[in-house]
């Protein structure tokens, strides 16, 4: 394996070596490691070591660099050169870089491929993005069940070379309808005349193209395969879904929801110029500043009180501060929950209810602590009170509303993690506030 | 595939159907599912279903249960059907039920097992969770180079009941060290009469059974493996992990970063009592609660300047909420992109510069609007002149304390996510309190 301190030598040797020892690395060095030394080098030394290369390594590799740089890298070749590249390419990867190939560039070199990889573009350029579809390959090998093993596995040799798993074979019947599967191990294993009918497994883990991602990310997780047969609505198979898919996948969702819990997206990867940064970021910063306002308005309701009792205004941010981390605390374990499957529907009440109750507990300890320092830094017991009171409102609340917003969001079909710190902020702050101060103001009396 | 639908109607005939139907469900359904279906079943009704499986489809199931409902089952079994038990299982799944277990159904259970699974137990144990070395299994299959492609394959079939992959096999040397690796299909293809060691291929992507669990996932996502071998200190085959285990690596770290960054732990998801989520919460929120206090203690500094002025208090929530946003935002784009592995050894110092940067530009366009709003609603252009000012400094802080916390964190070979939330909201509000309030004290002559 390569380590890193040797990339720098092999990276010179690549882009600057000899013909035969560029060659020997070419066919010796896995196709990751070509990639990684390769990305982000002047696409004229990409090409320079990538033409050394057979045909399906060069695709190989070039399917190891990230979408920006292969749509950049094909600008410097020319139209038949890049069918030629297609052509090679595995299913998966050629249509997602022909779905982001300029609308001339398509247009060149669509006609340039064969029919079969036309059709195939096609097929699979149908489905959105978040769709199990749109992770698909149509590489991938059938049988009938009338096949015998021995005619199951010369046909299985055949199909080989191209197809990205042949571990799992999928069984068809008439339109394409998927009968079952049969594992490389169990035909190698099978008597000869045998028929793949009978040797099959007829209870197939299968997923739908219009299915969400996520979706054959877990059940591929579940159910520890290889990889997931996908099909159309007429239960027709159209695709398979490859468990190194399934690992892309549940990176990404994770990624994503980590980032829109804290208001700014997955794109922030794919683009990193900072301007892109301040695109993705500066709208949720001015929500924020909408909702912000709604505090300040809150507080500025209080303006007698404070300017009676400044103190006030300094355990304001104690009030807020920890309002907004048992918030996100919730809404963290509630966002993981549902994107790990483990809030039933039905069982939001549950869950919030759940979550209020930890915010009532935290907040009674938390806030006898806040309390007690208040009363002796203060020496004046109702501030101590307050503190108390404001505190476990405040994270009864923060457990209700953490909880309460991603629920409510998947119901409506939304993304849970969206946006979601900001309003929770909002409501820890506004209510924190007007409850502090509230009772502050009836307790004025007896703060003198 | 079965639907969620069906669920209740399923869970009904295994549990209390006829025997003879619950054969045939048991040994027609899934594992996952048999497995979903029977979790948290009362211990008797499981073990019914269970004992009407055969032994390897019961062992099967079981390692589906989440551990603690493993270890709750197992009380109800006596020793010898606990052993038969775990002679069965799959490697990875045994080790873990084993350290589990009381330590006298450990003590009771050991002598009862083969030399073999002994020593297997031992082996796998020796490993902290956080190591690769802890999610490998010892279930795979090793060829030697001078064996022919016959007598490979001949090899292969024998060892196939129990093990985990079939489709790599490992070439060892000497002392088990790690030569290369075979794929199935390359024997399939290969010439009968060739050797192991020719068609083998050397250069293998591997990992050392110490490395963190998160690289073994990344190399296999990189390399998109099946599976990948573990090696020993001496570069002697100590196991292999396969590709399902590096799913779930993958999605409990992305768990265990959200939830530390905000501030709580994955272990959450193992124990759902109320107070043990209290337990997790409440020390972080005594955290927070000192933080706070600095906070506190800024604002009190300036009690003359809101005494005078008390509109100031009242725009505090907008410093502190933007701060927080802004901060939050910056640490989730680190804290991923350091888990992503997309922030290179040496590169920090660029990163925080560049969330300076994007603190500097939102700070500037948020600060003027704000700046905007604030000088239409008090009609006091020196109030909207100190929001900008504050909103720059403090988004510009946010920045560097979001970017550089999770880095330094990270440097000291900490958790880059540990508890983070409140260490950059501690700095947002104290610098953003402190320059706003400055600020409001030093132009106090011309805000009346």
């Amino acid at each position: 394996m390569t380590t890193p301190e040797y990339a720098h030598e092999l990276r010179n040797l690549l882009l600057n070596g000899e013909g035969e020892i560029r060659r020997d690395l070419c066919a010796s060095l896995p196709e990751a490691t070509l990639a990684e030394i390769l990305t982000d080098q002047p696409p004229q030394s990409v090409w320079g070591v990538l033409s050394a290369m057979q045909p399906w390594k060069r695709a190989a590799v070039f399917g190891y660099f990230n979408l920006d740089f292969q749509v950049y890298l094909t600008e410097n070749i020319d139209k038949d050169e890049l069918a030629d590249l297609l052509t090679v390419m595995s299913a998966d990867e050629r249509v997602d870089l022909f779905k982001r190939l300029p609308d001339e560039a398509k247009e060149s070199v669509f006609p340039l491929l064969a029919k079969a990889e036309r059709e195939d573009i096609r097929k699979l350029s149908s489905y959105e993005e978040s769709m199990a579809g749109s992770v698909m390959t149509s590489e991938y090998v059938t049988l009938t069940p009338d096949l015998s093993v021995t005619e199951a596995l010369e046909k299985l040799r055949r199909q080989w070379p191209g197809k990205e798993t042949i571990y799992y074979a999928y069984v068809i019947g008439d339109d394409r309808r998927l009968l079952g599967f049969v594992s490389l191990r169990k035909l190698i294993l099978a008597r000869p005349t045998a028929h793949v009918g009978d040797i099959m497994k007829a209870e197939v883990v299968y997923i739908r193209a219009v299915d969400p991602r996520e979706k054959a990310a877990e059940l591929i997780a579940k159910y520890d395969l290889i990889a997931l047969p996908v099909v159309n609505g007429g239960a027709a198979l159209v695709g398979i879904i490859t468990h190194d898919d399934a690992l892309d996948v549940v990176t990404e969702e994770a990624t994503e929801d980590m980032l829109r819990m804290a208001s700014t997206d997955a794109e922030e990867y794919e683009n990193t110029s900072i301007l892109q940064s301040i695109r993705l970021r500066c709208p949720w910063l001015t929500l924020n500043l909408c909702t912000a306002m709604l505090s300040s308005f809150t507080v500025s309701r209080f303006q007698d009180t404070i300017s009676q009792y400044v103190i006030l205004a300094a355990l304001m941010p104690v009030i807020a501060g920890l309002g907004g981390n048992a918030g996100t605390q919730t809404l963290a374990v509630t966002v993981r929950g549902i994107a790990l499957g483990m809030i039933p529907v039905g069982k939001g009440r549950k869950v919030i209810m759940r979550e209020a109750c930890v915010g009532l507990l935290n907040g009674v300890i938390v806030g006898s602590i806040v309390g007690i320092i208040a009363y002796f830094g203060f020496h004046k017991p109702w501030i101590g009170l307050i503190m108390l009171l404001a505190m476990v409102c405040n994270l009864v609340i923060a457990g209700l509303i953490g909880s309460a917003i991603p629920l409510a969001l998947k119901m409506l079909k939304l993304d849970p993690a969206l946006g979601s710190s900001i309003f929770i902020t909002a409501a820890t702050d506004v209510s924190g506030f007007f409850v502090f101060l509230s009772l502050a103001t009836l307790m004025m009396p007896f703060l003198h």
